[in-house]
């Protein structure tokens, strides 16, 4: 835990007590370099620890590998200056034989399909065609009852939130049992996602059929197509979609459920999967 | 408003009332690619509206420009087709003249997204963008009373959160006199801040001394970072702060409030801009 949270001191107001010096925990942040052998691909700005589930992850969302082969190896590697301490702050990640690194400017290459045409529908049509999974034929079924209890159980799984108040979370259920597979958190949500579905593949469970991912935020188009990628069926959150995570999770055959809070909760898409039983007057 | 939200068919469950067909109202988020001239440079994920603030603003937080007058002009152009419709989706901006555009490979550098604006940062030296103010210097100084007042202000202020329950916000106000200068809301919390930077740019106001900005969701590094490059030295949130956020806060002198909740708050840096009245037993 140490790297997790952080000490800081502060000044803490209260209308009972007034001003008083205290010492406050803090979420950690600190940056990132991923490294594919000694070639930098990118940064994120993330909470230290699980790095590399958080790069494996990273590699799926982006289409570089599928399952647990595709990755020979990583270690951690001193930053510059190159002579100076580990900073545990860049991460090499050596591909298996026979797997094509990411073409140069990759991010740049995804953010300008994403673009083009630009109505957001031909950007749908590229992440579709990129994903080796289709979880528009997962026959996954899970009671709303089920669904309803997610949240308080990511939630309790929250145990870096509960000291800082400042973490993201992501959890992977059995959509049949309800068990928690694997709980993630992290300052960004899309890398407690990435670290989960880095988990899931450095574990040899790619594709995700019959599982419900849970997030603490927002579903935005982004962790739709996270969830896609590692063939995640059923994307739920306590909050609301973007009209894009919608479009994203309709054209894709993904469940889509918002604003799941407590028995209620909506459905955007493929609802059929969610099981309800309607109470007899 | 029209693209603001979008409506969209759901399966709604409420435990009362069993399952029903309805009509949703969902944030739009939309992809936005950014040019200088005709060479693309970022794309970010946005709720459409006051995209020429947002391009403004994410120009000020890279360094790019600093005043109105480093801005020519911008206009939405077609994307491809070449000879497609106008998807108001491409935004290319002219920067003024004598103003140096932003180094190549900075479009690598830069693949924002909804969810974290700082992923794409070609390597960890690149992350700290020096700022041309130092609010460090700036003598404002804010009462816990006023402070305490802001979020209620921004939440009853975010029109478009009321109707779809899915967007972030940011607000700067007056520090003296608690005014609501700007509000602006999008899917990402990084988006809404640039369109409140790029509206000061605009109009002339950088750098923003004496102003407090407050925003929805935490202080993150990034956000942090966006403050320090506008010159605004106060930034306050209901949530906490990560880690870097504060050691940023604290090594440039700015002043950051978190878990702004009723008359509760902590400071992290800078607390003696915070005015407390202390209560005589």
């Amino acid at each position: 835990m140490e790297r997790i949270t952080v000490r800081r001191r502060v000044l803490r107001i209260t209308a009972d007590d007034g001003p008083r010096r205290a010492e406050d925990l803090l979420a950690a942040e600190e940056p990132l370099e991923l490294r594919i052998g000694s070639r930098p691909l990118t940064v994120t700005m993330r909470t230290p620890g699980h790095d590399v589930e958080l790069a494996a992850g990273f590699l799926v969302s982006e289409g570089v590998v599928t399952e647990a082969g595709h990755l020979a190896g990583a270690r951690y590697c001193a930053g510059p200056p190159a002579d100076g301490p580990n900073t545990y702050n860049v991460l090499s990640v050596a591909l298996g034989p026979g797997v094509p690194p990411p073409a140069p400017g990759l991010e740049r290459a995804f953010a300008t399909t994403s673009a083009c045409g630009v109505c957001g529908k031909s950007s749908i049509d590229d992440v579709r065609t990129r994903s080796r999974w289709r979880v528009a034929d997962d026959e996954v079924a899970v009671p709303a009852t089920l669904l309803s209890t997610l949240p308080d159980r990511l939630r309790a799984g929250q145990k870096v939130f509960d000291s800082t108040g400042g973490l993201h979370a992501a959890g992977l259920f059995d959509a049949a049992t309800g068990e928690l597979l694997v709980l993630r958190e992290d300052v960004g949500r899309h890398n407690a996602v990435d670290k989960v579905v880095g988990w899931a593949l450095l574990s040899g469970r790619l594709p995700l059929r019959g599982t419900v991912l849970v997030v603490s935020g927002r579903s935005s188009f982004e962790l739709t197509q996270k969830a896609l990628m590692a063939g995640i069926p059923v994307l739920a959150s306590v909050s609301a979609p973007s009209s894009l995570a919608v479009d994203l999770a309709q054209e894709s055959g993904l469940t889509l459920v918002g604003f799941l809070r407590g028995p209620s909760m909506v459905v955007y898409s493929r609802p059929e999967r969610v099981q309800v039983e309607v109470p007899v007057p």
